[in-house]
């Protein structure tokens, strides 16, 4: 071979697992996101029903926004905490559960779709009340590889 | 410089252009996204006006779920074709708008969010209704490099 040959042999080698590297990290990636959402779901329905807001708001990005049925949008995590301190001052989740159904993720972001059923009380007191639904969640890959819930839109499943 | 120097040379730079080249391709990828994101609402409120649920459902991804609210998640495009067909022959879209507030895209996945607004009139005559509320959407990327809708959750913005 000669230098240039050899040079240009390097070059395509260098190139192919360059495009290589794209592929594989998004694979790694796909079992990384699976996992790091079951975790977030875990805490998610173990923090509400322990009426941990701490806990809870950390699993969000800063620039979180969540899309709840019945009420426009809540912009940014500092808006989405003040809503749940308040949910959590008018009632308790007796039970909170969420069953994930997908997930599929690309670079840094990814989304999961499921369910969920919740059952809350009133903190003043009187009956019990049982909803369920359905959600679509986008998360963002943060800058230390853990994901935050970056949108999340969910609603009923009955009118 | 001797021949190995060059050669390791050339493969930084090739591995740097590899790079670089995953970075130009989402770079890119973000501004088609938004186009074809900006394209397909400005069709599905046309094709609703009409209408015409040939045009509206070829606007899905063939595996395409709809998470609508008040109702079951609707899997698989022959399903929600069933389910516009259905809707179509109970009202008529007298308007229908859709703001697009942000679209966001990595490889082949990509997600809009914003909010709509309709005005339904009932196709055996009655008075017209006005729906608003807002969306988060996902898109996939076809094979052929068009954007399909893949996953869409929706719901009311007012109890």
């Amino acid at each position: 071979m000669k230098r240039n040959e050899l040079l240009a042999a390097g070059v395509l080698m260098a190139v192919a697992i360059g495009l290589s590297g794209c592929a594989t990290m998004a694979k790694t990636g796909s079992a990384a996101f699976q996992t790091a959402v079951e975790a977030t779901w875990r805490t998610y329905c173990s923090s509400l029903k322990a009426g941990d807001a701490d806990t809870w708001i950390a699993l969000w990005d800063e620039n979180g926004i969540q899309l709840p049925p019945g009420a426009p949008m809540v912009v940014g995590r500092k808006n989405i905490e003040k809503a749940i301190r308040g949910a959590l001052q008018a009632v308790s989740f007796v039970d909170f559960t969420i069953d994930l159904a997908e997930t599929e993720t690309a670079g840094n972001l990814g989304f999961a779709r499921g369910t969920y059923a919740a059952t809350m009380k009133p903190q003043a007191g009187g009956p019990e009340a049982a909803i369920n639904g359905k959600y679509l969640t986008v998360f963002k890959k943060q800058s230390d590889g853990s994901w935050k819930i970056y949108r999340d839109c969910f609603n009923s499943n009955t009118p």
